[in-house]
């Protein structure tokens, strides 16, 4: 597994990608995902790639190999749609010729890839594409899109995550939206390649490669964990008494799904028949 | 799908579940996913379940439709251990029954169960039975098990859960867990189970039904969400400057992999050579 975000914005474009790869939990390496297509002040692409790593490198290959004389190429595509096919073919071309083996060693044909930058003259575009070679872009509702390991690290870009975010806080987001992932998942590994692109610059704007040392990331990582533990105890507890008014703290009301009792349980002298006290206990408030 | 979470604690066990089942999107329907099983004074059990409707409930059904005098059974087992063992045997019935003609419709045998509880004589204890009826038991390093849609929710219990934790907190913290899901994952929703019980009640202590009218919830729903963007929005922007001394919130360092620029590419009259602020820009500290 894998786990790469990437968020377009009105300020431009924020790509982070881990570097884990493994064939199982005993066989792990390290492998970047991102690759960087720049023509300065022309046209600038990333691809974030997850999925079977001999998959995904070769199609990173077929782009870079392309002949632009004879075969449209993302160097030469007039718009970032243009480029998005240009990658949905070269994922077609590996299907054709890769899956019909893999399948006959039961692997599937599982590759996913974010694609995204500008062209000049459109404003910077977000593509993902899928294994298929089809593809869906980002928009204003759904301006981000995950490959790989994407539950953890969701719902803190669902909360954050707007067209109107800048560029810095997008980049801290997707940080946190890591950091999560990092912790619960083992599959997916430092170190992490965080790009930032500003609309219009037609070359990489801002990059770093994160490892564990990095003190941004360790304080962003210590920070995040220790104010959420903070922002939990600072939300009431439960109150639980049938007798007060509903209010906010209070939980009342319901009973539980029971099985009967078989009637030869409910025969024994210390079976105490269930009263509705059972069901909502009254106790003091613990706020 | 759906979304269960029970965790065992030094003070006792809380379980919560929602009540959502589909079969596809468009077909959605309520069934609760707790059943209680309480002998009062002498045991006490609650199961949570997930998976095909048609299974789990073919496997509450044969639990409580027991002959009590001729088979084994939750209500007469010795200890826990046991009657998780005669979970996992109703499960392995029904897989008997009907695994194979679901395998004819290509349907997989999906079922998953937490059973938890505490039988006289023994501590509370808590176990995960899976499909094929075999099952693990929660400890002091791992006190909580999901199943379901469990990765939205998990990174919260995994920064606050301990056995320490009070039932309050567990709760609190269940809720918090399930609102996460609840936001990312449709095919979970309400009403929920909550369920707590205290170490040696041998009986339910405390027990609500919570649907989207219910203030507590409500309140930690909207208080969580608010705090989190607070949280996040207090923790520094990274500093991108190359002139800086590594610290705190500096990011530097590192070079975008790129693809090689074709040389006709390369050629052409408006390419400018990429340089090493492309890689690392300075900006103003944005904090």
């Amino acid at each position: 597994m894998t786990y790469c975000v990437a968020i377009r914005l009105k300020a431009g474009l924020v790509f982070l990608s881990d570097s884990r790869t493994n064939a199982g939990v005993d066989h792990i390496s390290t492998f970047r995902k991102m690759t960087v297509f720049e023509h300065t002040g022309e046209r600038f692409m990333v691809v974030l790639s997850a999925g079977n790593l001999a998959i995904t490198q070769a199609v990173i290959q077929r782009l870079s190999a392309t002949r632009l004389a004879t075969e449209p190429s993302v160097w030469n595509a007039s718009n970032l749609f243009e480029a998005a096919r240009v990658v949905g073919d070269a994922v077609r071309q590996i299907h054709k010729s890769d899956a019909e083996t893999l399948n006959a060693f039961n692997l599937e044909f599982n590759a996913n890839f974010l694609f995204g930058g500008q062209i000049r003259g459109e404003p910077p575009r977000l593509f993902h594409v899928y294994a298929a070679g089809n593809f869906i872009e980002a928009t204003e509702e759904s301006p981000y899109f995950q490959i790989g390991e994407a539950k953890y690290g969701k719902p803190i870009l669902d909360r954050v995550i707007t067209p109107e975010t800048t560029l810095d806080e997008a980049a801290k987001c997707s940080l946190v939206s890591m950091d999560s992932t990092l912790r619960s998942n083992l599959s997916v590994g430092m170190p992490l390649d965080l790009l930032v692109y500003e609309t219009d610059a037609l070359r990489v704007s801002r990059f770093v490669t994160i490892d564990s040392t990095n003190e941004y990331y360790r304080m962003i990582s210590t920070t995040w964990g220790r104010r959420l533990r903070q922002v939990f105890s600072e939300i009431p507890n439960p109150t639980w008494d049938a007798s007060l008014t509903p209010g906010a703290n209070v939980l009342h009301g319901g009973t539980p799904p029971r099985a009967p009792v078989p009637p030869e349980i409910a025969a024994l002298p210390n079976s105490v028949p269930s009263g509705p006290i059972q069901t909502l206990a009254g106790t003091p408030p613990t706020k």
